[in-house]
């Protein structure tokens, strides 16, 4: 980057990009930055089609390794959630070279497991935020905008408050979390600030999470647990009787991990970026 | 029991059962046995109620302790599934004394919570099949024999074919399973046989359930994984591409787990019995 332009690199690792996305989001980096617009390119990948996914396995790891190691991209900007970066993200840390160490990566939801296996690998600039297609969101321009901003400037307002180089942070969405425990992604959080999101689930599997998570001896070494925004939550069958935050703050009771309250992350346009690790605010990565 | 009637507990670890039940699963038990009847006990607990479960936490773990615990039952049968087990495993560990492990326990679904609990702690007649609301199936009759079969006789005929004491075998919900990995609850199941049957989720969930337990390093242990029936499968938007045999034979070739093919477990009112670990066929438990 070095006072140029930013390049920012978009690949879908899960589910396909809507074709909207790649018309509308340059405007807002347009709007935001007329002076320095970064460049955005979205690969061709974002478009492929192969069932559930945008291309097939292979595709997806081999688009994203095109972005991570070409030296001319600053980020890697993930084109959207959907299902499926668990299946090629050890393709993608066995093909990284030492280019795609230099950069940034911002994405959340099925990003999740992408996320904690490049962190996991000690990348130093990972973080949890709006990917390209929350653009399709009411308020989307702001979310895209705030991802711009992070990716750009590093600007404060971008960060959830938490999140401000004081402590150590990491955020999931809790399902993803859950899948990756016990794995060879599931990343060393001790002494983090953890936040965890969901969307569309029914509260019994929020409550099965929960417990999944706060079980796992790694993940009790946490500095303490904030729940973000459970939107769209399914009806549970009978009323569960607790709501999200009664049931994230039993299970911190009940594994000793603190409960630190509310986080402002979650499925909406209103999700702010939590670095992974200890980020320092005025260090940009390059 | 030392050749008297064989008196059978039953308790609900998770969700509250039909009341139905109690009235109709004797009727059962004396048609199949006229003349050595197995006393069916429903603990007051299985019709208690408290949000989602079958009384809150504390009062399901004293149930399942009061039989547990009580020398004069020879077995512990599963109410139902449902969600809840995982919230009491612990504390029934914590309270079970030597009486406990000279019991049959039968269940499947959320109950492969404490199966697995069960079954780590070296309880020696643990097994995965029909639970009691089973009755209310159709062909729920056939199910519920089927379970009583076991309990009383050890009958060959209600065994998944593949359970025949020549391996060691264990069965589970995928994502109950999914749930207890990296846990103090997951057991070790090197050398095992693995069934593993799902129902009422979408096929992107199938696969991410799959893909989290073949990454497992200790379930990459087992000696193979059979796959039950995936009944009642959600819509996938958009169509997944592979069926649920093609996505576990997928993660076996990854993960290099032996595929063995089709169990005879699921769901339904023809789930057979899957004891846990080396049943030898001709030995009854007391």
């Amino acid at each position: 980057m070095g006072g140029g332009r930013l390049k920012i690199g978009v690949v879908a690792p899960a589910s396909r990009m809507s074709a909207d996305v790649a018309a509308r989001v340059p405007a807002v980096a347009e709007r935001l930055f007329p002076d320095r617009t970064p460049e955005i390119v979205f690969h061709p990948q974002c478009f492929a089609s192969h069932g559930h996914f945008a291309g097939d396995d292979d595709t997806r790891a081999r688009a994203f390794l095109d972005v991570a190691n070409d030296e001319s991209y600053d980020a890697v900007w993930f084109a959207r959630g959907g299902y499926g970066s668990c299946r090629m993200a050890e393709a993608v840390i066995g093909g990284l070279t030492d280019a795609s160490r230099r950069k940034t990566y911002l994405g959340y939801s099925d990003a999740g497991a992408l996320l904690a296996a490049l962190y996991r690998a000690g990348f130093a600039a990972v973080a949890h935020g709006p990917v390209a297609q929350d653009i399709l969101r009411d308020g989307g321009e702001a979310a895209v905008g705030r991802a711009l901003t992070w990716m750009v400037d590093r600007a404060p307002a971008a960060l959830e408050p938490t999140a401000n180089g004081a402590t150590k942070t990491a955020a999931f969405n809790m399902t993803v979390l859950s899948q990756l425990l016990g794995t060879p992604l599931q990343p060393d959080l001790a002494g983090h600030v953890l936040m965890l999101e969901e969307v569309s689930e029914a509260m019994y599997r929020i409550d099965r999470a929960l417990f999944h998570i706060t079980s796992n001896a790694e993940i009790r070494r946490v500095a303490g647990i904030m729940l973000g925004r459970c939107s769209a939550i399914t009806p549970n069958d009978p009323e569960f009787g607790m709501n999200e935050e009664e049931v994230a703050q039993h299970w911190c009771r009940k594994s000793g991990i603190p409960w630190l309250g509310r986080a402002d992350i979650g499925h909406d346009a209103d999700n702010k970026i939590v670095p992974f690790g200890s980020y320092a605010p005025n260090a940009l990565v390059t």
